[in-house]
Formats: C-alpha cells, structure tokens, sequence
C-alpha cells in the first residue's frame, strides 16, 4: 500500500471531537462548532468522504482566507408566500444549507409545499445531508446548487457549465430514499478520490487534452472537460440548473461564481414537500414500500445489487460505526496538526 | 429513399383542420378538438414529430379503445396552499397537462410558486408544451411524468423504471430555454424515429440481448435495456421522480402503470415559479441573457454549434412554417384515413 493510500480509522466521536476542536479555535461559535462538526462526520460515516473528512482542511482554509465568515448568518430578504429569498452572507455553507432546508419545511407546514431559494452561499459540502434532514422528518425534498464551471456546454471545449447537484428524497422506513448527483458522470471530489487511490473510473468521465473520451481521473482533471451524464441532457439540466438557482435567489450564476479566486457566492435552491397533508398520507410508506419491493425485484445483470439511491449509506454507516471511519492517512495528520 | 423514410410536407394549417376533422368525428367537443389539434401540430412543427404527427393515430386508437375518454376532465380533489391534488379521470393526457399548467401558474401568483400533482392522467405527448406554454408567460417550469416500464435498474436487465420525462423552462426573451428530457439516453419516441428512418443513434443508447452496448434501434428495442442517462444517475433519478410524481397525486407509480394492458393512469407533477414576484424581477431578463451570452462563446469543438435548450426549436419552426411539417407518407396517409 502506498503513502497516498494508506488509510486508518478514526472512531466517529473522535472524528468529531477533532473537528470541533479545530472549529472552535477557527472562531466558530459553540453551537455552529458542534452543528459543522457533526455535518463533517455524518458525511464521513456515511461513505461520502469527498464531502466529509477529506474536504475539512479546506473549509478551515476558506475560513483562514476570509472566504467563509464564521460569524454570518443567513437572513430572509424576500417573501412571496411559498417562496423565499434568502442572503447567506458568505456564512459556512453547511449551516446555511440547514437554515434553509428548515425554513422550506415550515414553508412546507404552512403552505403544503415550501421553497427556499439562498444568494452569497458557501458549498454546502454533502448535498444529501439536506435530503436526509428533511426525509427523515417525513418530507419530501429537492434542492440543488450551482457551483464553480467545471464542465463544458456540449459541443463546447472549456468549462462553461457547473456539476450543479442535485438531491431528490422521499421518507423511507425510518430512513430515506435520497439521490444526490452532480450533472457530471462523477464530481471532482470523486475524481479526486480516484486520482488519490490511483484507480481508474468505471466508464468514461471526460474527455483528455485530445478530446479523447478517457476513464482516466488525472486526464479529466487536466483538461477539465468532464463528461456530462447523458451527454447533450445532463449539460441542458446544468445549465437550466444553475439559471433556475440564479434566477430564484438572485444571486451568481456559474459565469459569475468563476469570475472570482474560490468557489463561494453560490446559488441554491431548497424545496420541500409536506407529505402529512396529502388526501393520500396514510398510504404513503405502503405505496412507497409497493414500488422498492418491485424495484428489488429487478433481474440483477451477474451478480450486481440492484439498490435505490442511499441504500447502501446503510451499510457503509454501520461499517464505519463498528470499525471507525476510513480516512487517508496524510488527509488525517493535516487534520490534525490545524 | 425507401417506403419508409419517404416524406411529404404538410403545411401547419392543413395538418392542423385534418386533426380537428378527426377529433370532431371521435366525439370531442368544438372546444377540446382545436385544443388537442394546436397541441399535435404545433410539437409536429417544432419538430417533436414523435410526439406529434407520428403519435396521433394511437391517440384516436386510445380513444376508440376506451383508454381516452374524450368527456372527461380533471377534477381538484384536495387543496393544500400552494399545492393540489387532482384526478385526471382518463382524459386526454394534453388537456390534462394544460389544466394543471394552468393552474400552477394561478397558484404561483397567489403563493409565488404553486404546485399541481395530478393522478389518473394519459400521456401527456411533448412535455415541452407545458414548459413553453408557462416560460412564454413569464413563469418557470418544472414538470414530469412517469410512463410505463421502459427501463431496467441500475444492474438489472428487465425493464422495472419508466424513462419519465422531465421539464425544466424559463422564459427568455419573447420565447423560452426549455429542456424537456427522458431519463433514457433515447426516447422510445427517438428510438422508433431512428429506426422507422433506417439510422443509428449518434451514441449508445442500450444493450441488445447480449447485453453489449449498442447505437441501433432495433436491438434496444427488442431488448428493451434502454441506457438510463449516466448510467446509474439517470435510473436513481427515474426511481425518485416517479415515487414523487405517485406520492404527490396519489397515483399510480411505474410499476402500477405497467400491469395494464396500456400506458395510461400516468401521474404527472407541475411547478410553476412567479418570476414577477422576485425581488429581482427587474434583472431577470438581463442575468438570462448574461448567461446565455458567456454560454454562446463556448469554444466549439471542430464545427459544433453551442445551443441552449430549446434554442433548435426556433430554426425548425420557421424552417417548418415556411416549407411545411415533414410528414412520413406512411403516416400520414394513416391519418387522412382515420
């Protein structure tokens, strides 16, 4: 095993300790500390470690470089009712990102369905986190963001487009069904992740400098001409995505989000759905429960699992509670010298 | 040119009286025979012909078969604020998907957005009607369908997910960005098209009964392994969008849809944004053609051409208007003898 690739594991509680520890001395107040602190681990327990552990130090970074205000909290500019229109001031994007998917669910009490949509954000990191907030609490959810360009229109050579994720849930059981996909065949954080273990992608992510479709992470990374899903659709949806965001909160589209050094003055979207007062609610888990059993009733291909999306967080949360969580070695000891 | 690719060009008005000379005769009123009659003229001139001119006869077949009764219209069943439930009843899926556009356009101006989630429906054709239909009054859009089964999950090799279209539209300028997309990498729409035409598809869209990745028509529909965009993105996005759009209206989902002889009792989802309401309303027009500006000076790769969603529509509904539709004789000598 190389130097790159050499993991230990680090119990949850420990994880977030630390985390705390290094937030709290980075200003962050005792109940922002804790919040991102637990947001950090979840993320890493559950397998998303692109969005978690590996991506900590960076957010330490952003706030030591004045990109992420500790002390900033978003408020409410504008209220037609069901919608909002929020400024996130540049406070820490994971926390923004709760505010808003919190206001969308009182929105959603009130109005049947609710829609956040936030300016001047930070990355919220972990898009299912939100999915899974609201769907455990019984709503239903779709939120995105746009991001930085990393992506070209298609047809196109240089990156115009974002990734822009997207999250789709639903309450499942005590858990949930959550998507959460970006508009590229895999994000940067999965490239990253490849590029890190040395591993090539399991069908093409982009194109190289030649314009050559490659699995290779490092030759999409030099280019940056990631590979949209479906090709022409998923480039349509990134751009419908981030005007939507754009347009919605009033804040930066893509264009202008990569005008600046970072990745910060994002645009996202939050929407939830009250499924307690549809004339249906009663039948909900049963009619939920009727559509997974067909789904896992699929013909698997060899030996492939068929799982809905988050199916497998279950396993990988429960892994990582028993053993610790996985995190490359020389991510852990930058981590721990902040 | 064969049989079957051979062409005729039929000019919008006359396409348009032959299809309301045919819905008189099967029992729709004056008012819902020029509506349905606009609607499959105008996707047929926009050059949706596979949601169109080639899709009428099964229309009045569905009619004559009892699957669309022409009497019928869609009823509220439940209201929730910015939300509603409504019952399809088996009318004819485009006047459906009106009513319901309709109508999340007056809930977005009560409540700044307005949902209508609606059960019991019949294909709804185009999808793109309804965003065009919402854009071009100064809303965005954001609509889907399920559909029959059409698609395996992810792994799997018999079809369990249907490829529900979704659409995303904004208005731009005096016209519309519209995406309007199936969650399959081909409609089975574009697959019948390519086929009936003796084409391949410009990239894979399936597996054939070997489960090789293929670009002809046939085999994927033989095979029925039609290519979920992204591969596992665009099934894990099939599986939610359908579970929200039965949620919602308390319809049925995919799996129920596919237990009947045909496709209908489809459940569609239609969101509409108050544009006007925003406390950016002003520069709404302005940050879209920013956007759309930077996306146009995309480098292109050799001689392609950067296009928005929706932007192809414009060039070949002048193109149609001024040369008329380009109708397969096949087909259309099918619908002057209905």
């Amino acid at each position: 095993m190389s130097a790159t690739t050499l993991t230990v594991k680090i119990p949850a509680d420990v994880m977030e300790s630390e985390f705390k520890r290094i937030l709290l001395k980075y200003n962050f107040t005792e109940t922002k500390a804790s919040a991102l602190a637990q947001i950090y681990t979840v993320n890493s327990l559950e397998g998303v470690y692109t969005h978690g552990v590996n991506r900590f130090s960076k957010f330490i970074k952003y706030v030591v470089d004045g990109h992420i205000k500790p002390d900033k909290e978003p408020v409410c500019i504008h209220s037609m009712g069901a919608i909002e229109q929020w400024n996130g001031q540049l406070g820490p994007g994971p926390l923004n990102a709760l505010v808003c998917t919190d206001r969308a669910i009182q929105l959603a009490d009130q109005q049947g369905m609710g829609c956040v949509a936030i300016a001047n954000t930070n990355h919220w990191m972990r898009g299912g986190t939100y999915g899974w907030r609201a769907a455990r609490q019984g709503y239903a959810f779709i939120g995105w963001t746009n991001t930085i360009k990393n992506m070209p229109a298609w047809g196109g050579i240089d990156a115009k487009l974002g990734n822009n994720p997207m999250v789709l849930a639903v309450p499942y059981r005590d858990e949930a069904i959550v998507l959460d996909m970006a508009m590229s065949q895999f994000s940067y954080g999965a490239l990253d992740l490849h590029a890190l273990r040395n591993q090539q992608l399991s069908v093409p992510g982009g194109y190289d400098k030649n314009g050559v479709l490659t699995t290779d992470p490092a030759s999409i990374r030099n280019s940056e001409r990631t590979l949209p899903i479906g090709y022409w659709k998923g480039a349509g949806l990134s751009l419908l995505l981030d005007i939507l965001a754009a347009l919605l909160s009033g804040g930066f589209p893509v264009v202008d989000v990569s005008k600046q050094n970072v990745e910060n003055n994002l645009s996202q979207v939050f929407i939830a759905f009250n499924l307690s007062k549809l004339k249906n609610s009663n039948s909900v888990p049963s009619l939920l429960q009727h559509i997974i059993d067909d789904y896992h009733r699929s013909i698997p291909d060899k030996n492939a699992k068929i799982l809905y999306p988050g199916e497998r967080v279950l396993a990988v949360r429960a892994e990582n509670m028993k053993n610790g969580i996985p995190v490359i070695q020389k991510v852990w000891d930058e981590i721990v010298g902040l």
